[in-house]
């Protein structure tokens, strides 16, 4: 994944060390500002139990004079109480200073170890620093993508730039995430930026659009954090005039785009995982059906051991399918994997297992598909497979 | 656990087998008979996709006329479409001939292979076999639940026998099933027995509420096979006027503890696991709600793995909780485990967690207690570990 990308015009970016992680030398603090007020949306955990970041930014969003983002790593601050909101408030307040604006137009958001309290004295050095820090350049761009990391095994950044009406319109995110999977670590992040034009409506319609297609469309083990955000920031740099009537098309294919490709990195970045899993359900009455089918196959432990393993066992994947709660015949439904029919119209087919296998064995994508006859609806949803080091990352780790 | 149990009075049973299994020698093929019409009722998996025996024996119940169920290990007659369904009424038929009894009094389960047809030829030499040997002796019965199991270490059987009005009431049963977990095996399979009379509507009653609190209430993997069935017959030789006004209640007493006792010990069979872990979740305002949450954390990866390290990751518990669908706010919450206090409405404890993290790696047994301060409703729910032994006896298979 290419980690040196631009940032859109008006937008800077900055990440340190402020020895949040246990190893002080890794970057653990991020820092996004806009040079001007920006227009600001953000989607974020359906978990009830949510950290004191997520309150905060849900409760200033959508905005139309963003300023910033604050991001650190190594202390989720969820689970912490009345004092976990003063703490997050604290953040804004601290980034606000140093920009020159009001904390209600910065935006908050932490992953890391949660139920403990957010030490305070290293960020009120860590904060000065980073903001001091606040640059153009692809490499402070990269920065704070780094900062960002918990059990990632590398940063996550995605871009794209078009001719949009008169202009050149560009796109650039980063993520992080790798699963809630490690030690009481959490949480997929991701912030969004844009030089176009978009008013408070287009801005929060184009983040969900783009997040349900990307961000809610992955899975490694079903487990919701308490941290998940995503933010898109639109500088306006890049007035309407200029954009026409077709920018905020545009600009929803772009932002679908580079949400897409960081939710996919997400998966590729998956740990312990052996193999990434593209699955499209389609033929069903509503999207919601595909989505409901598409899940409960991606969560399934024994699909995903199944794969791991190299074992076209599409009984586990058609047996899913039938629990995930959408109501079909076993004649509506059939099922191909890496393009091979194994199960037709509910029944059996006559394949060449060992072939299959072997494939499963050496490749590390796979595609499932599952077709229904019942609709015109379809979703693509992208997983990782369950393997022994799965288990080892998760359960050889003492609190 | 015993396998040496009494059969209640009016049932005979025997185990044979007949090469469905890969190893020739393995018992494969049970049969239990009632010696004369019997009440009896079912519960079956809500799995979409569903094993041919689940439609045969659902259309015949309930029923007052029962006289046997068949039960073959060794291949699910999952997915195997029109062919399937001939093949578990004509299983019903050649026990019916051998009972003298009409094929619609046959009751019939199989667990195995999905995906592959039935070899009618071995069972045609299995099923008069099979008939040959039903027994009233504690020997046969163990054979039968013997000649149930697929992955399952040990056969499954519990009993209870009391005083009930003026004459002893007897229930006993057996069940198979260690998760969905093993080579394209499935499901959870259970056959329970009482001598006490019971009318159909009594019959039903007394195993839905059973199965609520047993095997509804246990959960390995998270996937709902396609076969799972629970089948409760009574052979009324114990007739309603010697049971007394306190019998229906007496008998679900016993029906509740034999189901509870058989689904812990599926749970204390789960392949791979460690731990046996006790979720009681309190305080809610309906059963369903401590359902839900019982159910997303018994399900969640993370909790599995955390517990199978010995690790007291009570965020991953909590986040567990917060996402299982029901609403509650995070100071309604509060979490023991092993009865030490590591949540307390909303806010983390100060708590010894190196003693609690020996105590979950000494003891195999586990109790993790949500308390919801919303209402007065509360479920017991049993679970297993998530090792990486799950996933060798899971991956390392080819089909």
């Amino acid at each position: 994944m290419e980690t040196l990308v631009p940032l859109p015009v008006g937008f800077r970016a900055a990440g340190v060390a402020c020895g949040l992680k246990s190893d002080p030398s890794k970057l653990d603090l991020a820092l996004f500002a806009a040079d001007r007020p920006s227009t600001a949306a953000g989607v974020f955990t359906a978990n009830l139990v949510c950290g004191a970041p997520v309150k905060v930014s849900r409760s200033r969003l959508p905005r139309t004079t963003a300023r910033a983002v604050i991001v650190n790593s190594g202390n989720a601050n969820a689970c912490t109480g009345t004092r976990g909101d003063d703490d997050a408030r604290w953040m804004t307040a601290e980034v606000a200073q140093r920009l020159d604006c009001s904390p209600e137009d910065v935006l908050v958001c932490s992953t890391g170890v949660i139920g403990r309290f957010l030490p305070r004295e290293k960020l009120a050095v860590g904060i000065p620093a980073v903001a001091g820090r606040l640059a153009s350049s692809p490499e402070s761009f990269r920065d704070a993508a780094t900062a960002m990391m918990t059990t990632d095994t590398f940063p996550k950044l995605a871009t794209r730039s078009r001719q949009v009406g008169t202009t050149e319109v560009r796109v650039s995110g980063v993520a992080k995430g790798a699963a809630m999977i490690a030690p009481n670590m959490a949480t997929m992040l991701s912030v969004i930026m844009t030089d176009a034009a978009l008013d408070q409506r287009q801005a929060d319609s184009i983040l969900r659009h783009a997040v349900e297609r990307s961000f809610n469309s992955i899975s490694v083990d079903g487990h919701m954090s308490t941290s998940d955000t995503v933010l898109l920031l639109a500088s306006n740099a890049r007035d309407a005039a200029q954009l026409g009537v077709g920018g905020p098309i545009a600009i929803q294919e772009m932002v679908d785009e580079v949400a897409a490709e960081l939710a996919q990195a997400i998966i590729r970045d998956a740990e312990g995982a052996d193999h990434f899993i593209t699955l499209e359900v389609r033929g069903t009455r509503a999207r919601e059906d595909a989505m409901r089918i598409a899940r409960a196959v991606a969560d399934s432990p024994l699909v995903k051991t199944a794969i791991a393993g190299g074992d076209p066992n599409w009984g586990r994947i058609v047996s899913a399918a039938g629990y995930a709660g959408v109501l079909f015949q076993e004649e509506n439904l059939s099922l191909k994997v890496n393009g091979v029919l194994l199960y037709k119209s509910g029944m059996p087919t006559d394949f060449d297992a060992k072939s299959l296998s072997q494939g499963l064995r050496t490749n590390r994508d796979v595609l499932i598909e599952l077709e229904l006859s019942l609709g015109s609806h379809a979703v693509r949803f992208w997983t990782s497979d369950l393997t022994a080091e799965y288990i080892r990352l998760n359960a050889d780790y003492t609190t």
